[in-house]
Formats: structure tokens, sequence, C-alpha cells
């Protein structure tokens, strides 16, 4: 079996999810995934460091995927469309394909409240990175704050709504729509 | 001593307070609040439910403070000026003679992760109720869910601020200043 065979992380990611819902996540054991999933254990452990990170993988990428077009976008771009950019490129994270398996995994996640505060901590450490990236960007506070909860936010209930039952429109419509609602919300002062 | 002293519960929660930090929390017991507070055990828990609750007590209180003024304001009110009316109303709830308190009770929760996690529960709690406020005057979703939580954003971190070293503007200023970083955010242009 090759080292790095494609499609083995994601293989095992597809596995452990359908033991966690099937066996419960609890009485699903490492060795019990790799197992199904025809990899040894060490394979595994190549992939994921245990088998909670099975459901919290790619936190780096995410992060740059978010945080990647803030950094590049030229000096003058407004802060609200700094917050517009990384929306848009969160999206690619969130592929329609993906959404079965991301209901699935936020299920597992709801059921426990260990997991639950695992993703609570993502988002804060989210929160923090953005933060930082407004600020590096010249933009002070109370205001490099706010946009950062501000996309965090509008981050959270898009994903919320995606994976929601019957919802087929795309991450990134979703995520337009509440940046809509948003700025409708926020009339300037009349 | 009378059933319902003036001042018992405030007294209750002052002594309480003081015994966290000398002593720590999880090594103060509600017997030991009481005889400092010079109360029996049965008049603390006239008061309070647990140990815990001495931190958080008043979530009725909070809640109908927030979301009151969105209740009883005229139909026409914009959704945005009903997020402002409750920011204005909740820094009733925090007078600048509370800030010493709730800088200290700020100090326990956060070296308590369950203690944080009750505190999550509650802003989730405020999030959900005011969501339900917002949609019984009529706002649809997204729109209700969007200013429930741009809301409770702004007046956590506007909170976050008012007990910051250092910080002695008043709870309303802050969130003032919170708003306006929001509006200005969305609007750059005004």
């Amino acid at each position: 079996m090759a080292r790095w065979q494609p499609g083995t992380r994601e293989r095992l990611q597809a596995t452990a999810l359908q033991l966690f819902a099937s066996r419960g996540y609890d009485q699903t054991t490492v060795a019990e995934i790799a197992a199904a999933a025809e990899v040894t254990e060490r394979t595994f452990f190549r992939h994921f460091a245990d088998k909670r990170e099975v459901l919290f993988a790619g936190q780096d990428d995410f992060l740059g995927m978010f945080t990647g077009p803030i950094e590049t976008a030229p000096a003058e771009t407004a802060p609200f469309d700094l917050v517009r950019l990384a929306l848009e490129a969160s999206g690619a994270f969130f592929p329609d394909d993906r959404r079965p398996w991301s209901r699935g995994r936020q299920e597992i996640i709801d059921a426990h409240p260990a997991l639950g505060e695992r993703e609570l901590g993502k988002l804060a450490t989210l929160k923090g990175r953005l933060g930082e990236v407004f600020r590096e960007r010249g933009i002070p506070e109370p205001a490099a704050t706010m946009a950062a909860e501000t996309a965090v936010t509008v981050f959270h209930l898009s994903f919320a709504q995606w994976i929601a039952a019957d919802e087929d429109r795309s991450f990134r419509a979703i995520a337009r729509e509440r940046l809509d609602a948003l700025t409708s919300l926020v009339h300037p002062a009349h």
C-alpha cells in the first residue's frame, strides 16, 4: 500500500463518520476506523492525531483560505470588502459534494458537548486570527475586532444554513444573502 | 434576622466573590459563604440555587432588560434601532459601581472552563430569545437571526471592553462606539 495513496485521508474521514453514526462516537476506536478503511493504524496516524481530529482536520487550511484574500487584497480595500472576500473564498472549502459529510459531522458534534467545545474553540481561533490580520492592515480598534466578529458571525450562520435540511443553495449564495441581510440591517443614521 | 433583609443578596455575591478569589472557587463551600456573609445556609438557598449561580444570578432580569424595549417599541421601528434600544437598556444592568464585581467575576470564570461554558450558554440563550422577539415583530429570516447575532456580538464586545483594565467609560458609551464601528464597517461611504 502506498504511503500517500491519493484519497486515503478522505476515505478515512468518510469511514470514521459512518462508524461514529452507526456505532457511536465514543464506542468507535482508531483500530476499527483503520480496519474499515483498509489501512493500518500507522497510516491513520499519518493523517490524524487522534479520533477526534478526523472531524476537525484542515483547520490550518481553512484559516489560510479565510485570511489569505485579506492579506493579499490591495491596501485601499475597505474592511467590509475584505470580509466579503474572505467569505467568498471560504466557500471553496464547502463544495456541494461535501455537504452530506458536513451534515453527518454536525450531528456527531451536536451530540457530544466536548466536540461542540472544540468547534467553538475553532471559531474563537478564527476570530482571533482575523482580528490580527485586520490590525496588520492598519485597521484600528474597535473596527478590527468588529470586522473579525462580523465575518465569523456571517460565516457561522451561513454554514448552519448550508447544512440545514432541504437547503440546496451553494455556501456562497447563502453567505451573500446573509451579508445582504446585515447591510440592510445596519442602515446609516437616520 | 429578617427573611428578606435588603442587600442580603448583594452581600452574598460580594462575599462569595471574595472567597472564590482568596481560597479558590472549587475550595469554597456554600456554608463558608453563608457564614462569612453572616446568614444561614437556608438564607443563601433562598437567593441562589447553588454556589455557581451566585455568579450567574439575574439571567431572567437581564434577558427582560434586553428584550423589553424591543417588545414595546413602536411597530415601525427599524430593526437596527431595536438593536440600539436593547443595548442602551442593557447598560442599566452595568452601572459603574458594579464594574469591580464584574471584573472579579470574569477572573473566576476565565479560570474555570465549566463556568466559561455556562457564560457561553447564557449568550446563546440571549441570542435565541432575541431572535424570537424579532420574529414576533414580523422581521423575516435571515434578518431576525442576523439582528439577534449582531446585538449579542456588540453586547459581548462592549462588556469585554467595559471590564478591561484602565477602562472607565460607561457601558453605554462603549456600546455606542461599537455600534458606530459596525455602522462604519458596513456602510463606509456614510
